[in-house]
């Protein structure tokens, strides 16, 4: 078993929701309840820390209250970035556990499949991140509105979340990217930054990342397919 | 007014649906019905090839009969691959045409306002393309499954149709990539080829490709909102 950070903090500033995207409704509970039951279904996580925006602590730690019969389910409040929040989650996972997960909150839906899969390449590699292959043609801008390159698609890869790592590589990734001042929304991007090599776990699900309002609408139709499908 | 070639005769691998995508309904009409509507409707185009395979010319020439009250609408045979048969659709249009756009068939939902930015941009610069900006963190790969580098995320974009060329630029990109024995999937890299610059017209809109089936529900969805909102 691994832990799992989870921030929560985010503003949705996409949605125009006036309310953090996770305590939205989505197929009859909230998104950060859907998160978690799909991290803890997995049997793959004992420990997972929400880490959630001061004003929030208390109604997200009602939502997963029950979730505790399961695992070591905290919240704990994040910062006003995504990365200060990760920093604030690992805080919260004692030293014992070996491997740790950041996942997105918002994305709800990852196949358990996938979890298996991006777990065990970290076991393997120390670090490894889900992904799919990216199906648009990609473009380098030059800086000035034009095309500089158009890039080798074939290589490319979308990054998604769970991305899984030795817990001293990520705590280190973290410490030294504050002693550095920089600041990125990708966790795994960190721990290239010390030069450890990075597993790409091909994801060949959908792992949809709610963000804008036509997301939601999307993930609606996902989470039915599933309920009648049940194929994952 | 321009003209405009429309690749159709794709095979919809990714469908599964056993036919041509473009021929499938969507809210009440075909896909291929929808996008040359959409073309037509921005009064922008005099004259829109549709690229079909050679089984699918007379279905689509039936579907699309309707249209040349509007403008030149003709259906002619294409390739085995994307490129030949945008080039077949360059072979059906007169000299006396400047500008060519090349439009995805499958993307039936492009904003009014992207066609004429797209357009506008293209009479600027000779060559123009609608892209977006990229969501995802993107990775490249080292060939071996890990991490060669994360990408700088503001200077990517997801690159759309349609784009739009000086036609004496797209002849001879085409003509040279035949010669070259180069076969992409993206035009605008052939343009590029030729030193040429290629302008990124930004696309605040959706455009969805058609390409899996919950693209399709997902395509129902947005299809619905416009004809509610009424806003694009």
């Amino acid at each position: 078993m691994i832990a799992a950070v989870v921030p929560a903090a985010g503003s949705g500033r996409r949605m125009a929701a006036g309310k953090n995207k996770v305590l939205l409704p989505l197929a009859g509970r909230t998104v950060i309840e859907l998160t978690v039951d799909r991290l803890l279904a997995s049997r793959l996580f004992g420990r997972v820390v929400v880490v959630a925006g001061a004003a929030e602590v208390a109604e997200m730690s009602r939502l997963l209250a029950g979730f505790s019969t399961q695992a070591e389910v905290a919240v704990v409040a994040g910062g006003a970035e995504r990365q200060w929040s990760v920093a604030c989650g690992l805080a919260a996972i004692g030293r014992e556990w070996e491997y740790i997960a950041v996942h997105d909150a918002a994305r709800p839906l990852v196949s358990r499949q996938a979890l298996a899969a991006v777990v065990a390449d970290a076991r393997q590699y120390g670090a490894a991140v889900l992904a799919a292959p990216v199906r648009d043609t990609i473009k380098q801008d030059d800086g000035t509105g034009f095309v500089a390159a158009t890039l080798e698609r074939c290589s490319l890869w979308a990054v998604q979340t769970p991305q899984v790592f030795r817990a001293d590589w990520l705590r280190e990734a973290h410490r030294r990217a504050g002693e550095d001042g920089v600041v990125v929304t990708d966790d795994a991007a960190l721990v290239e930054r010390l030069g450890h090599k990075v597993r790409i776990t091909v994801n060949p699900d959908d792992n949809l990342k709610l963000t804008t309002p036509v997301d939601w609408q999307l993930a609606e139709i996902l989470a039915r397919e599933e309920l009648t499908g049940g194929t994952r």
